[in-house]
């Protein structure tokens, strides 16, 4: 069972951290026949952390992580931090496999993202 | 004539600065006839700031300008710093019109664009 964790920065702003929160119920209830469990935990600042959903989700019985670092631009929490931080937290799951796609600044269709809330607008 | 800038936060990373600037560089070119100006800027930790990009827009003739938060959640630096930041930038130019758009986590298409990079990967 594949389990798809949305990992964000976190912000003291609890309003800014329900909204991934949001985000992620959204993507799980979407797209629940691929992913059963659909997570989102923070970087720092807020809760759930990344070893928390790790845990939760393998409790679940996820048995492959789909993590996406959901940043913006490749600056040092996702090329050395998440990385690191979900090396960690898998430390002892050695029956566990994972992914870690790009972070979601480097997709594809980002330009189209961004032209669509400019015509939103209109 | 109508700019847009993309605001980011900002990296210690240059490389990450730069894909941001890359990003503003291909949404210019896509949609030069909408907007025949587009310069991205950043909050903190990299140049051009915000004020910078501001001056740079109106110098080369923008008379509107649109601007897009690229922060993934409505954290304090979208919801205080830089609304802040903007009128401070454009607080000698009252003759310019400008809005500030939803930030880009806010997209109706986010959810869209995850499941795209889930499946950019098979």
């Amino acid at each position: 069972m594949k389990a798809f964790l949305l990992l964000a920065h976190g912000s003291r702003r609890a309003q800014s951290n329900e909204e991934v929160q949001k985000l992620a119920d959204c993507f799980g209830i979407q797209n629940q026949d691929e992913f059963p469990i659909v997570m989102a935990g923070f970087m720092e600042l807020a809760e759930p952390t990344i070893s928390m959903i790790v845990d939760d989700a393998i409790s679940a019985g996820a048995k492959h992580l789909v993590i996406l670092p959901y940043f913006l631009a490749a600056g040092t929490h996702v090329v050395d931090d998440i990385p690191s931080l979900v090396k960690d937290s898998l430390a002892n799951y050695p029956d566990i496999t994972f992914e870690i796609l790009p972070h979601i600044g480097g997709a594809k269709s980002m330009v189209n993202l961004i032209l669509s809330v400019t015509t939103e607008q209109d």
